[in-house]
């Protein structure tokens, strides 16, 4: 669901995507093709990974790992990789636990396999439809990202700009990948919050002493 | 810290404090006591715990639960219990960890241990500067509270806003005292935000589609 949103809004953009999962001719990757209009294009998690310039890890984070061994070590090196998803486990049921947590997260998990890949943890702190039209939710609201990569988080800032709208001055660099526990451990509040809330199409926003 | 903050307030507020500690003239309670031109008590957990009409945990949460022993069962009973406290591990350096988390929290165990004690988890989402002075980060901002007794979190958010001045449209109820999983956890969080603006003078507001 993740994915097609963000692939969707990318082909918006005029952008060339390929959509990859775990066959060639995956159903959902071929809905989302046909959704789109012809105007992409899917693969395999190798070819997607060998074809984009930039990565955008889109899975369950239950499952990143695996899906990030199937696109492959070559095909990620020197690439940047935008991990968008968070380690849920819905297998025990409501409210999900997360797979790894408070000495350790997805994000870095995901960089010390990936050595050479540029990882950004970043949007995971959004639902979907916040990730690509940031201005569905009212005035200004905070996005944390995080990574190893000063260079690689400010292209990735300049992309959230450029390709969904995010304003600059909202994205917020909460330091080296280690800060993906503090993203991924926000998951059971933010899940919470959209209880009390009513709609998960929000977002929290910084607010300080001058 | 958290404790003598909270305290001093709630004296210049004209209400009646008692102090607990491990001992009854313990050194850090004295100096609290001397702060405030006599205008308080100090006492032993237990002592203090019976004193109370409201009870405030504002212990370091990784020691809460043996704190709270002390205090008694019996002198809690039937009591609302504000837990300030996070559990947070600082005995393995920066940055900490929790002692629980994920599919259990500081404020479960809590209100497993003391059944007839009514736990509300609140406050421990701020710096205590902004729990005692919400107005120092200017405009909106949200306190989440959690708890299984519905007239008990209605009584805290009452409290909270007399004491305090905690606009009652800010607090929200996040639900049944499972909600502290979500506010403990969003402490790593909290820490790199923290981090990221400068001040621990800071908090989330929230903000949502119409």
């Amino acid at each position: 669901m993740v994915g097609a949103a963000l692939g969707t809004k990318l082909v918006q953009q005029k952008q060339e995507v390929m959509m990859g999962s775990r066959t060639a001719n995956n159903d959902g990757a071929q809905k989302w093709l046909q959704s789109v209009g012809g105007n992409g294009q899917i693969g395999t998690f190798a070819e997607a990974a060998a074809f984009g310039e930039i990565a955008l890890d889109c899975t369950n984070g239950a499952n990143a790992l695996a899906a990030l061994r199937l696109a492959g070590m070559d095909n990620l090196r020197d690439k940047i990789l935008i991990q968008v998803g968070n380690p849920l486990d819905f297998s025990k049921g409501m409210p999900p636990s997360l797979t790894v947590c408070n000495t350790d997260s997805l994000g870095e998990q995901t960089q010390r396999e990936f050595p050479e890949t540029r990882v950004v943890k970043a949007l995971n702190t959004v639902n979907c439809e916040v990730m690509i039209n940031p201005a569905r939710v009212p005035g200004d609201h905070a996005l944390p990202i995080c990574g190893n990569d000063a260079p690689a988080k400010a292209e990735v800032a300049r992309k959230l700009s450029e390709w969904f709208g995010w304003k600059p001055s909202n994205i917020v660099d909460i330091g080296d990948i280690t800060g993906a526990r503090g993203t991924e451990m926000y998951l059971p509040l933010w899940l919470r919050l959209w209880g009390a809330i009513g709609t998960p199409v929000f977002n929290i926003q910084l607010v300080h002493e001058k």
